[in-house]
Order: C-alpha cells, then structure tokens, then sequence
C-alpha cells in the first residue's frame, strides 16, 4: 500500500507538493495514518518512516494535524475537480454520470491507502480545517446533484429522491477505498465500468423522450 | 456516539454478553476504538470508560485484541443472520432482495459506531481472527448473491456481472455507517426504504414474466 498508489489519469500523487522533503513526509503520514490511525501516529514515526529527523520535519509541519489537513485538503481538492470536470463537462446528463461514477471510482480504488484516510481520519481536523472540508464535500455532492438535476429536467432520467440518490451515489463510489484490493480480480477501470452501469440503472437512464 | 446506540428490529445491543461488567467493557471499547482507533486505545483506557480497574478488565479479556475480535465477531454473526433471514425467507426474489437491504441497512445505521470499529480495525484483527471473520464475511456474500442468481433465473432481474453486484450491493449498504449521523435528516427505516428501491433499479428488478 501506500507508496505505491500508482499514477491514473495523468495525475501523479502529491506531485503538487514541494519541495521534495514536504513530499516524501506528506506520502509517509498517508502511510502511517493507513496503517495505525492519526492518534496512534507520533511526527517521531512519520519523520522515521521518511528517514528523516524529528527536526527536519518541523521546518515543513508544524504539527502532526497539519500534515492530515494538507492530506485532506488535496484529497478533496482532487475529488472536487474531478467530478466538476464531469459535471460541467459536454454530452447528455447520461453521458456525464458514466464520466463522473468511472472517474471518482477510479481515483478510490487507485489511491485507496489516501482516500481511507481522507474519509476516517476527518473527526481529527481541526474545527476550522474540518469547516473548509465540509465546505469542499458540499460543493462535491453538488456537482453530482446538478447532473441529476439535469437528466430529470431532460425527461433522461426518474430520481423520485434526489439528495437521497446523490448520496447513495457518492456513498457507493467512496466505499471503494475500503474495499478495493490491488491483489484482487478487478482493476480500477473495470471497477469504474461496473459502478457507471449501476448508477445509470439507479436513475432509471433512458433516451430523451421525442419532443 | 456509541452507548446511545438504541434497540432495533428487536435487537438489544450485546445483550448476549454476560456478566454486566463483561458487556460494560465491550461497549467502553467500541466507543474507545471509535473515537481513537484500535491502535491508540490501551486496556486501560477501556477499563477506565467502563469505570473499573485495568485488573478488572483482565478477569474478562485477556488482551486488548481479544475485545476487538468479540466485538467484530458479534457484529458479523448479526450481519450475517439478517441477510440469510432475508435471503431463505418468504417471497419473491425482489421481496427478498427488499428486506435484505431494509433490515442490514437498518443495522448499520443504528449500530453505526460498532459497524465503524467492525468494518474498519479488521487488519488489527489476530491472523485467525481473521480468517473467521472472512469466512463469515463469505457467507454473507454468497447469501445475497442467492438472492440475486434466484431472481435472475425466475427472469424478473437482470444482472449481467452477479458477483460485481452482489458486492455493489453489500457496499452501498456498509458505506452507511460511515455517513450516518443521528443528527441528521433521515432516520434508518427512511434510509432502508430508500436503499431498497435503489437496489431493486440496479438489478433491473420486474415482475416474472407470465409462463
């Protein structure tokens, strides 16, 4: 696990963080959260784990919260993009979900040791760094609503419930990183690829109706 | 969190856990393990919550891990007679598939703090731990995947990948114990209800068809 989360859809992980120093440290935190929990993590452990001193570490993270925090907050940031891209993207409200589903599962299941982390390590932010993820969620879920949204008003889809459904949807794509093993029988695509043709038949997808 | 925990479906949290001070145990570690992770949490920790001495606890556990193998244990025999109640009960398939999801559903939104510890520390589990735990973990699959092959074969489902499905399926409904908040605006039978329909749509769900 871990450092070996490969690079998918020309996003290489935590390349936005410099310099290298801050890097190898942020990939070791993900590590050692992964493996033993934030509050079971000393700085001790994750500057050891990047063969690195206690002291080097200081000069780039203050404290232990705020290496989850810039864990979190590109995590998110990612996950945000990702589905805005789909959401504001060409093609019809069908076409965009497909895109959505098989790109934010794809991101789980190939960054899952990060996504785990990400999503159950939140109780331990900091209350303005909690408020500012919450934020980035909310605006996440309302990518996924407006293509739901859209595919209603287009006669393309039947979703009696909406923030319901939209729930269900992202709740179905995270718990990826959970599950998701690289040992196992699926690749991320594949996964992407179930989960699309799922989530198309949860919202009753079908050609526009002829005007 | 954790001791609010309320009865559902009939079912009384660690009522089968005897004597008091044993069941009062468990329950201080499951809301300990939830809060700080299993890692971070010691015997003493837990003895504490429960109000009792780190000797008291020894006459009932002998080791930390044997608390957190209890714990997943009772939560994944539960887990696993919910869905083989539904699964060899009464009704058609799409009655079955209903109640399956209705009732585990159910579960993992009032247990949501047990169902956190039990889905997420199984790597702290012991080795043969946890390859009970998998094989229950097996059973509860195959049972919801009868389900599905049943409703497949009296032609009123459509499933073209039944073991992607299946684990769709038992994750959509896990992954509700990671969001669910008390706080919130759904109760547990309202999320049930609304699983059920959108599990019925992915698996195509339609009367037989007549002979």
């Amino acid at each position: 696990m871990g450092s070996a989360e490969d690079a998918v859809d020309g996003y290489r992980p935590w390349s936005e963080v410099t310099p290298d120093a801050a890097r190898r440290l942020l990939v070791a935190a993900v590590e050692a959260f992964a493996e033993r929990g934030y509050h079971a993590t000393t700085t001790r452990d994750i500057a050891g784990r990047a063969g690195m001193s206690p002291a080097a570490l200081y000069i780039h993270y203050k404290t232990k919260e705020e290496l989850l925090h810039r864990i979190s907050r590109i995590g998110h940031d990612k996950a945000l993009e990702i589905l805005t891209t789909s959401a504001d993207g060409p093609g019809s409200p069908a076409d965009r979900l497909d895109a959505a589903v098989r790109s934010f599962v794809r991101w789980h299941a190939a960054h899952h040791t990060t996504a785990r982390v990400v999503q159950y390590e939140l109780d331990a932010l900091a209350p303005e760094h909690r408020a500012e993820i919450v934020e980035l969620r909310r605006q996440s879920d309302a990518a996924v609503r407006r293509i739901l949204a859209d595919g209603v008003a287009a006669g393309e889809f039947d979703v009696p419930d909406l923030p319901g459904t939209t729930l269900a949807v992202l709740s179905l794509c995270i718990d990826v990183a959970r599950w998701f093993n690289v040992a196992g029988q699926r690749t991320p695509d594949e996964v992407g690829g179930l989960y699309a043709d799922l989530v198309l038949r949860m919202v009753a997808a079908r050609p526009a109706p002829a005007r």
